[in-house]
C-alpha cells in the first residue's frame, strides 16, 4: 500500500468536520458533520438528520452510530 | 486524530449522566440517563423508558443494553 | 470512567441474586434470579419463567442464556 | 464474582451427564444428556431428540451443536 | 473437565471417517464422510449429498462447509 | 501458498485504481475506482455509482464501504 | 489430527487452480477456477460465472468473494 491515502480510514480522516451521509443496514440514513470515528467504524456526527426513504424523519444534535450497523459512508 | 474529543467514545463520555436515546436493531428505543458504557458499547441507563413506534411501552428502572443490538445513541 | 459503578457490568453485579428480566432478540423474555454472568453477557437465572407476548409459556428451573442472543437485562 | 458457582459455565458443569434442553435460534430444540461443552458454548448431547413446536421430529444418537446457534440451555 | 472425551471437538474426532449429517442455518443438510474439521467447525465431507426437506438435491464429491453456517453435526 | 498472487488480497491489490463492482448483502451494488482496502475488506471507491436491480440510483463521489456488508468484488 | 490432509483448508489447497462451486448465504453461486483463499475463507475465482436458481446470470472475470458470506465450496 505504497500510495498516500491508500488505507480506507484515510478517506474518513479527510472527511472529518465535513458533512457525510451514513447509510445503515436497516435502511436509515444519517447526514451530519463527521466529528469522530474509530477502527470499528463507530462514528459520531454533529448536526445530524435522520432520513428514511429520502425524507427527513428527525433532527438530532449529536449522534453516535455503532460501526457494525453501517453499510457505507459518503459525502452527500 | 489530533483534536480533543475526536474519538467516538468521547461523545458518550460527555453524555454521561445526561438523558440519551438508544435505538436498537429490533426497532425498540430506550430513553434514560446514561450511567455507564464500555468499548463494546454495552450501555446502562437509569430511569429508562422503552418506546416502540413513538409510544412509551414500559417504564423500567435500570436497564443494561447489550452493545451489539444498538444502532445509535443520541440525546433525545 | 472515574465514578464508582460506572462500568456496565457493575450494574449486573448489583443485580446478582435479585430478580431480573432478560429480553432476547427472538422476542422471548426470561424472568428469574440472576445467579451468574460473564463478560460475554452469558447469564444464568434460577427459578426462571419464559414469557412471550406478556404470557408465561413455561416454568424452567435454572436457565443458561447465551449472551449474544440478549438485547436487554432489567429488573422487572 | 466472589460466590462459588458464580460463573455461567459452572451451571453447565453441574448439568454434565444430566438431561438438558438446548433451544436454537431457528426454533429447533434438542433434548439429551449433556456430555461436553466449551467456552464458545459448543455442546455435545448423547441420546438426543430433535423437537419442533413441541413434537419430536427425530431421534439422534450423539449431536454436536455449534454454540453460536444456541439461545438457552436448561433442564427440561 | 475431568473426563475423557469431555470436549465438544472430541466428539467430532471420534466421528472422523464416519458418515455424519451436517445441518446448516439455511435449511440445507449435507450427509457424507467426515474427513476434516477445525476449531471454527469448518468441515470437509467426502462422498457428500445435499438434502433439502428430506430429499437428495445433489451428489457432491468433496464439500468444504464453512463453520459459521452450521447448526448441528450428527451421525445420520 | 507457493504462487505469486495466491492470496485473496493480492487480487484486490492488482485491481487498485481500476474500476470494480462491489456487491453488498442488501442487494445494492457500487461501481467505482478502487482506491483503498484493508484486511477487513473495508473498501474506498472514487467516482462511485450506486446501482439497484441493474439501474443507477445515485452518483456518489467517494464512498467508504464497510467490509462486513460486502459479498463480492469484481471488475464490472 | 494425525492424517495427511486432515485439516479443512487442505481440501481447498488441493482444489487450487481447479474449477469449484462456491455457494453464498444469499442463494447466489459462483463457479470458477480457485486461484486463492485465506484462513477467513476469502476466496478468489478466475473465469467465474454467477448462477442463481440453476441459471447463469453473469460472466465475471476475476471475483473476490468475502469468506463470511460463503456456505460451501465444492467441485461442481
Amino acid at each position: 500500500m505504497e500510495e498516500t491515502g491508500s488505507r480506507p480510514l484515510d478517506a474518513l480522516n479527510i472527511a472529518r468536520n465535513k458533512t457525510v451521509m451514513v447509510d445503515l443496514k436497516n435502511g436509515l440514513r444519517y447526514i451530519g458533520k463527521l466529528k469522530a470515528f474509530d477502527i470499528h467504524i463507530n462514528v459520531v456526527l454533529s448536526d445530524a438528520e435522520e432520513h428514511f426513504n429520502g425524507e427527513v424523519k428527525r433532527k438530532l444534535g449529536t449522534v453516535f452510530i455503532r460501526g457494525d450497523t453501517i453499510t457505507i459512508i459518503s459525502p452527500p
